[in-house]
């Protein structure tokens, strides 16, 4: 029978299928983010990825994750494996390589990232990650909305956090934050790879911050950045990604306060954006102070900018500039360079307020960006100057 | 600088970038469900796909798409093409078969099927498919939500539709659809494979179906049906998805009626699924009919009932169930045989009232469960008898 068939050849097929070895420590366990009926890739509790893969008939297979590609070597029965150096917990993105080329691993969920479907895969943290797992709390809900975009002619969708009493709250109205994804990312990346909503959740039912709306749509960065020949290549930068400025000034802000119960006004709208993401909110946030006035970057790909001139001297009155917006936070990781430091100290040298925000011992990944979700949000909402 | 090695390597390995060619025929468009950036695979106007893959140092790459597999030829740059006989529209699951292994293209989105995260492509009907596309009207919601379930001691998620006028419609109660997939698929199935929420926009705008909630949850059955040596495989199919029965009546719909505004009683609860979703429905609805009055099966994984003693004789009393089951409904697609029209008949000759709905051209695939949630949700919650 068909079915049967297509299962048999999953089931033959599949990366790495349920298999005892009585070597396994007990303490390697399956990774969270692993298909349902997959024993590998495991996680030590040095935070060591073991692979496991079958592919008798492949010339060489390896893993390409967290920068480091690693050679998997083959067994008699044509299962290659590997164990991993230890890796940062939270979420990181990898590939199989197989004969050259990258794949998926069969065995774990697939998230969009990279430009592309790539396999995603869970290194636990211990207690001090339990922020961004589910607890026994009210839970929001992460929606997602059809929508017609007039600015690009296409139905497009966003996805929607709502705190828990929303539900039940009559005609109480909320604040939106704006929360986007970076380069190679969608809208779906928030909600899958940043668990935001359990961050949201949690800092919610603990009374750190106030419930708002979280609005999620994609910055139109799927594809890579390729300028194209003959081009300036700043010029080319500046296209990329720019559909999204009129989507959301002109389309999704007036569909989100018009579908949802929320405050329409500049207190109550606050943006933030994680790599180019971060870039985005200040092009957007700093391009109207009308519409905005928390603004927020999580390892911002916000790069030469001249603070004295850049969007039409905003940072030039830092008084003013101090007066208008309610809070501004950056925030990175210790182990990758995008220049946040920089930007901070030349922004605190005009006088501009804004919190720094440094996460110890991450990289440009999500657990990074986790961390200053959960910093950021807490002073959102609190404070109308 | 890392991310840039990142995107460029995504770039450099990407299945199928984006390349123009002067014979390509103006008819053959990339496909819908490919990732931004990808010109292919491409669909032409007789519904076959073009596929075009780079993996020079591969020794053989093939398509295993709609049941059959098709060899790739090299040509000098590397690139990998065929063009697959004419297949039937909608949605269908495909791999790349690479060196005997299979794996995703990189150059499609994937969708949790076949036990995995699976390639998959949409090849275009006609205006015969507005109804499972983003029309001018009032569009719902998916909601992701998370829950708490006591049965077996885990979060999970469930997806629900919510109707347009939802939002805005005060205290108004609504009756409720469970909604299931079939083996090897997830409960996001029927929001992304299934674009169930289109249809429903679609007929609830058309006034051709009542506004209605869609609760649709994983029915356990990710992983492969695997008996265990030594044991019985009927008693083993009986466990397979076993756990989602409990989740269903003790978890499931309390939470959904205390999280939305339902009405919670018989008439206004309705429960289909496909595959061995139908399989569940029928589990979970005709032992439960103090819960359930309307039934659905689309190519339901129904095999061997004995209809005058199944479930304890439910169909034994003809008058009695068609007094109780508002409206049951069975359907499959002309390209399969999964024994429903055995099944039909079998019931029919009890004097049972079932529905029987074929979709013409269609195998075990989307595009028949697009057309059968048309057909069934009609017919819900219009009559208590």
């Amino acid at each position: 029978m068909k079915l049967l068939n297509i299962l048999l050849s999953a089931l033959l097929f599949s990366g790495s299928a349920l298999t005892a070895s009585a070597a396994d420590n007990i303490a390697v366990k399956p990774a969270e983010t692993n298909v349902p009926g997959n024993e590998y890739p495991k996680v030590d509790t040095s935070g060591r990825v073991h692979f496991r893969v079958h592919a008798p008939e492949s010339k060489s297979i390896g893993v390409d994750i967290c920068g480091k590609k690693y050679d998997m070597s083959k067994d008699d029965a044509g299962f290659w494996s590997v164990v991993t150096d230890s890796l940062a917990p939270g979420f990181h993105y990898y590939f199989l390589i197989a004969d050259n080329v990258r794949v998926n691993d069969p065995a774990s969920y697939t998230y969009f990232g990279c430009c592309r479907m790539a396999s995603g895969i869970e290194v636990p943290e211990g207690p001090e990650g339990d922020y961004y797992r589910p607890q026994q709390v009210p839970h929001g809900q992460v929606r997602s909305c059809t929508y017609y975009s007039e600015s690009t002619g296409k139905y497009r969708r966003c996805m929607v956090y709502t705190p828990a009493e929303y539900e039940t709250s009559g005609d109480k109205r909320y604040p939106v934050l704006y929360l986007q994804h970076g380069m190679g990312e969608d809208e779906t990346g928030w909600s899958t790879q940043g668990y935001m909503q359990h961050i949201m959740d949690n800092l919610i039912a603990d009374g750190r911050c106030v419930p708002m709306l979280v609005v999620m749509d994609s910055g139109d960065v799927q594809a890579p950045f390729i300028p194209r020949k003959g081009k300036d290549v700043n010029e080319e930068r500046a296209l990329y990604g720019s559909s999204f400025y009129d989507v959301i000034m002109k389309d999704l802000i007036p569909m989100v306060d018009s579908t949802f119960r929320t405050v329409d006004d500049r207190q109550s709208r606050a943006m933030a954006g994680l790599s180019w993401g971060g870039f985005q909110t200040f092009n957007t946030t700093l391009n109207n102070l009308d519409k905005f006035s928390y603004i927020g970057g999580f390892s911002g790909a916000i790069f030469g900018l001249d603070v004295k001139t850049c969007y039409n001297g905003v940072f030039a009155d830092a008084s003013k500039f101090n007066k208008d917006v309610n809070y501004m936070f950056l925030g990175c990781g210790t182990e990758e360079n995008m220049g946040t430091e920089a930007l901070v100290n030349s922004l605190r040298g005009l006088g501009i307020e804004v919190d720094y925000y440094v996460s110890q011992g991450t990289a440009h990944e999500w657990l990074t960006w986790r961390r200053c979700l959960k910093e950021f949000v807490p002073h959102l909402f609190k404070s109308d100057k």
